[in-house]
């Protein structure tokens, strides 16, 4: 039997690289034969956690089913997130903290959400619920997922179960959770050295919303004003890849990550939505969301919401 | 905020109404206010279960966003399996045993599905987990479930898992998990007082397969003839209500549950996929099929495949 492949969404970020890395770890523990790997590089921020914690990221792939017929999701569910050729391959399990849509099987799976802020704080239960320990390597990677998906606990998104996880973590991890915490969000707030691209896609999903296609980016920084300072370019690009790939709308969220608000750059045809969802004006193709960190909580709903009315 | 309601399938078979009072009785005992209802009166078999346990059928419901906003799914997710006005709520939970199909959600949840024999077997877990004692009646129950749906652990579908579930469920119930097991497969397999319609829909679902739509029932017996002497009667039910229903395919699944074998009646256009899917003959409107007992492991997804290439 092929190897199982075990992968986070397309563009991975910190919770996708490790926990490809940390569940695929407990899979071979408990006997199965798998390998993380993943759609994509990993950020700056994740390679500061990679070589704190002295570990390789996952082989970078683009396709699944010319290696195996049986894949393992973390971090993700929906179909256009996913391989390109999921639908080739059979999904034996799933774990992530999203909602669930554009996700089907014809056979009975394993399948574990919860609605906590990241799916390492799951993997870290399922580690405990099969007696099994966490190396440190892995602990500190497990640790960084949380911190980026909850912002060091902050976010909205965060709950008692993530907190619980990251305290535990830290210390098999042997660091000190906020000091630590810093300096990882902190590596990942670099701009300066990104193209317009990389800041819009980095970290960006698409979403379909009632008939619509919106694609949402989300970039972390320290200073909104050095993104801001690149509008014109970034909104040129938003125009380039909304036009090639049919988007009704691109949306970036720029987000403060010392004083958890965004400011939104807005692009297409549907941009009057966004004024609805959140019941803010839109001035110079930005809106300002105060007190908004997370995408899945704080920006996905209502704008889901505004486009199924429409 | 309103109470939040816990329900199994329509046509509820044991797993579905016991599912839906364990998990009830599990999330109040965790602090929320939750009460079971079901989509239908219990079977012969469940009311066995529910007499032998001296505990209450849940309440019978036809819809749920009248009274409530929040729900919780046990045992199914699929929408036409589930509430009529399920998209009128919102979904805080999931635990199944079931593929996932035509089921979305705008925010995140906690969905817990494993590819064991039984929902209750996942449930046992989650008290287990939580560190919750089994009341003996709902242990009961839930070993009746696992019984039922494993055909007392002789279902391809059964794991090792089920298996522990329940041996250590008819420990805290204190019966002998063989003699109840038999009584209880027994109690469900009187056809004699059932009318056409309620031997066909007792246990029926219906599943989309590529562009068409099946229907599948399954009754149990100890001796399929008694059921085959009505076929003109079952076959002229079945026609009607594929044509009020618009059923591609209506097939009933006959299954002996003391010989763990099947025959399943056929009707409507697309007998012929029927054919093909189990490599059989169709005779006199009937499929031979040796070794089949779960509809959901040995029929939807052979079905399903040829459906899809159709």
């Amino acid at each position: 039997m092929s190897k199982v492949l075990i992968f986070g969404h397309q563009n991975p970020d910190t919770d996708a690289i490790t926990s490809a890395i940390s569940f695929s770890y407990l899979q071979n523990e408990l006997g199965h034969n798998t390998e993380a790997v993943a759609f994509g590089k990993p950020t700056e921020e994740t390679q500061y956690a990679l070589d704190y914690f002295e570990t390789k990221a996952p082989r970078t792939v683009t396709s699944v089913s010319s290696e195996t017929d049986q894949v393992m999701l973390v971090d993700h569910n929906e179909a256009q997130q996913s391989a390109p050729d999921i639908d080739k391959v059979k999904v034996l399990a799933v774990v992530d903290h999203h909602r669930i849509a554009n996700f089907a099987t014809a056979d009975p799976l394993y399948y574990r959400a919860e609605p906590v802020g990241c799916t390492q704080t799951i993997i870290w239960k399922m580690f405990k619920e099969n007696d099994i320990d966490v190396p440190k390597n892995i602990a500190g990677l497990m640790l960084s997922a949380i911190i980026s998906d909850t912002l060091l606990l902050q976010s909205p998104t965060s709950t008692t179960e993530d907190e619980k996880a990251a305290h535990a973590l830290a210390d098999i991890a042997e660091v000190d959770l906020n000091s630590y915490g810093k300096d990882l969000l902190k590596a990942g707030t670099n701009t300066k050295n990104k193209t317009a691209s990389q800041i819009l896609n980095d970290d960006a999903k698409n979403f379909p919303m009632g008939e619509s296609t919106v694609r949402i980016g989300q970039v972390n920084v320290v200073d909104v004003d050095e993104v801001l300072a690149r509008k014109m370019e970034l909104l040129r690009e938003m125009q380039d890849q909304s036009q090639a790939s049919n988007y009704d709308l691109f949306m970036l969220v720029i987000t403060n990550v010392l004083e958890n608000d965004s400011v939104a750059l807005v692009y297409g045809d549907k941009t009057e939505l966004v004024k609805q969802a959140f019941n803010k004006d839109i001035v110079e193709d930005t809106v300002l969301l105060e007190g908004v960190v997370s995408r899945k909580k704080q920006v996905v709903p209502p704008l889901t919401k505004q486009f199924e009315q429409e």
